[in-house]
């Protein structure tokens, strides 16, 4: 491995970030946040000044082949989490450093998960990182999935193949430099007007802003203790809604609606199978919780389709505390935590085609095993999905399975009850923010040991980076 | 597909039952319980005469293929279950139909789930058939997993070719009838010997020979409302920790022991795979529940491993509420119930070798991932697996758990709370016995509704007859 290069790219990331810091030092100064300012401009400083340092000298050998492209992708998120995380110690407002890298952590990873008690005691430079981190979060992964991962010709390469017609992620143009600057311009665009129509709903510019970061990574941290419930508008929660589920759709999808080709969205089958999920999953909670709101149809419709877009695209706001719900409800909430939202898209979970082709391919074995002569193939599309892409997703499945047995397995050390344990891990691995039990919408995971929230904070680098890269940090190759 | 040839074949099954339901009915005449004898005469009598009526008329054609020999299994099974329940309807002991039915598929699956509250209210031929169908099943599993299976040409042999060295379980002796036979000899003695050793110990010749039959199974019925706690004996539970072991592993073993062939049963992975888990698992527990224990590692060790047998081997007998332990053992447990016994045992569960299998080829994957261009292959005893049969592993696994997430899905509508759901799936789909929550070790599934049974029971029978001969009832086959 060309372990100079992958500390040179890092080092990139690293001064990036110093950059991007510069941003919460200008809010901390305009409200007179002095401790948060010092924080963020004294990390900001350094980071610059490291990263610069190092940047300096390039690296001769510039070669970076998959493993190095992993290596630096899982490097820059863990710098990523644990750099960002300063400006809360330096600040005091989060004094405890494993506090302060689960808060960053699930930040980057756009996830929502968080140990504040008292979120509105944060300074308003702190509660803007927090909701950026989101946004810087978005953007990673959005570079990551259709940009960078479609060049390299790994088995990664499963998800985005296996996915859409006509023009796959990576051809959006030919050059990937192109590719990315239209990405990010749908997705500070879809940010943009989020932020105009929460304003339009009397939001303050501060909470208008934050809250449009957080939805357009599918975070889902607020800056009000109560989430978008404390808003009490049903207005807003429909604006957050509407764009949860838009933020959730694979970005090639914009793409194509940008170039008029209106009828491959409209055939788009992972696009038709989220719609589908998502329009089954409120209609069976609406009648399940229609007891739990007297009787009002609309009331319940109200809460259960905010509740179903905010799990499956792994936004994770809260607008009503779903463990009061009837169980049905729950376990329907659960299961979209694992399906998640669409490839392509900044949400987090297995993602809607990799459940589709395990689904189909489920389908396909019990076929060949019951008449063993036929010949039966996976189609996506209503093209065949390539063998290889077909294993593939199904290792993924067992790799992840594997991981969340042996992080729920390793957290049960911390003796939370089993429902808070298992639905912490599924909730961080999927990037998704609230779970059951103590990690209820309306609770937190303050309560955690150090360790367990440092393992937490893997399983949500784990889930976003899609296991592998981070994994490559731990092995050792055989020459 | 054969009809006429499947169900003449499953008459003869539900012959056999009436013929075997004579023993229950002789311990009712012993006991002269007249409700239960003419329950079990009735059931009997009908039975033998039904089965016998329709094997008189032999269809012309008796080809089976893949397909009618699972439908047949499948049949038979749900033949039992149904059929088998009807004594406990007859004689009023069991007088709802879908708790006889669950208790009934509880038995013959080997499970061991119970819906009884009052078990020591039971006639003694009831639970003496209770325990007996135990037994039933167990022989009904290995000659499926052992004899059958192999000799078909069908991708479902994957399971036994993954499987150790030297002689493989279908060839164990160059014909079936044989394998069958001694099969069922070493089946037989290892319960007469476990029935001595606990006549040893004290035991009532009833409470002996039923403990016998259910640990033969590796069922789990007791016919104390205290299960083997209520025998207040170290020796007992030592017997009951022993057998429960031997009966989870491979049966090709003891044919190899047998046949002298000494290294190739030391030598064996699975084996030596599972007698690692369950070393580990003690260790971890006892460490773990010591405190729970007054500091007394001797009386942690003996609880640890019983529990941890009786969870491995599935057999689901109780010594102590382990719901009461720290979350960690409990989540080991619960993990365990996952594994399960070795392939060719009467255990439930994955399987270990299956386990094993899935977890190299994620090792394996991993390792392509990140070094695309190496060469690595899924060994197991030393040798390289065959591709198709890792990825049948691997798509059993996947089929499985979407089985599982349904059965949740749709058992959560009975609205109890969600460890006790998700553990009662767990437990009736692996074959164990309890769970956690309201069916735990000292509990029951008696509060249960009535279709949420029958989904049990089916769960049960799904996991018994490892999901594929189910399904075939289910389909449709295109001409």
């Amino acid at each position: 491995m060309n372990h100079r290069m992958i500390f040179y790219l890092t080092a990139q990331i690293v001064r990036g970030i110093g950059v991007l810091l510069l941003l919460p030092t200008i809010v901390a100064g305009i409200y007179g946040e002095m401790p948060s300012l010092i924080g963020f401009a004294v990390t900001s400083a350094c980071l610059i000044l490291l990263g610069t340092i190092v940047t300096l000298f390039k690296p001769q050998n510039t070669s970076v082949y998959t493993r190095e492209g992993m290596a630096v992708v899982a490097c820059s998120w863990l710098a990523c989490s644990v750099l960002g995380a300063l400006p809360f110690v330096l600040s005091g407002e989060i004094p405890n450093l494993a506090d302060a890298i689960f808060e960053t952590a699930s930040g980057f990873t756009t996830t929502g998960s968080t140990i504040l008690t008292d979120i509105e005691a944060m300074s308003k430079s702190c509660l803007f990182w927090r909701s950026f981190t989101h946004f810087i979060g978005g953007m990673g992964v959005l570079i990551l999935m259709l940009a960078i991962i479609p060049q390299s010709d790994t088995r990664m390469m499963h998800l985005v193949r296996a996915e859409s017609p006509g023009p796959t992620a990576g051809k959006l143009v030919a050059k990937m430099s192109t590719s990315v600057r239209i990405l990010y311009l749908i997705y500070v665009a879809l940010t943009a007007i989020e932020t105009v129509l929460l304003l339009l709903g009397g939001l303050p510019f501060f909470d208008a802003i934050t809250t449009a970061f957080s939805t357009a990574g599918t975070g889902g941290f607020s800056v009000r203790a109560g989430s978008i419930a404390d808003y009490d508008s049903v207005y807003v929660e429909m604006v957050v809604t509407l764009f949860m589920m838009l933020f959730s759709v694979n970005f090639t999808m914009y793409f194509l609606l940008l170039s008029k080709k209106f009828t491959q969205v409209f055939k788009n089958e992972e696009l038709r199978v989220f719609l589908s999920i998502c329009a089954v999953s409120i209609i069976l909670i609406t009648i399940n919780i229609i007891p739990h709101y007297e009787g009002s149809i609309l009331t319940a419709l109200r809460y259960a389709s905010f509740q179903v877009f905010t799990i499956i695209s792994t936004a994770g706001f809260a607008s009503a505390d779903f463990t009061e719900w009837p169980f049905f409800s729950q376990m329907i909430l659960i299961i979209l935590m694992f399906v998640g939202s669409c490839a392509g898209s900044t949400g987090g979970g297995l993602k809607v085609v990799r459940v589709l082709v395990l689904f189909k391919s489920a389908i396909k074995e019990i076929r060949c095993i019951l008449s063993p002569r036929s010949v039966v193939v996976v189609r996506c599309d209503e093209k065949p999905v390539d063998k290889e892409v077909v294993h593939g997703i199904g290792y993924y499945f067992i790799v992840y399975m594997f991981l969340l047995a042996a992080s729920i397995f390793l957290l049960s050390l911390d003796e939370h009850d089993i429902t808070t344990t298992v639905s912490s891990v599924i909730t961080c691995m999927n990037n998704v923010g609230p779970g059951l039990g103590e990690v209820n919408p309306a609770g937190n995971f303050a309560d955690y040991s150090w360790w367990a929230k440092l393992l937490l904070a893997t399983d949500m680098l784990l889930g976003r980076l899609e296991i592998y890269p981070l994994l490559v940090l731990f092995t050792v190759r055989k020459k």
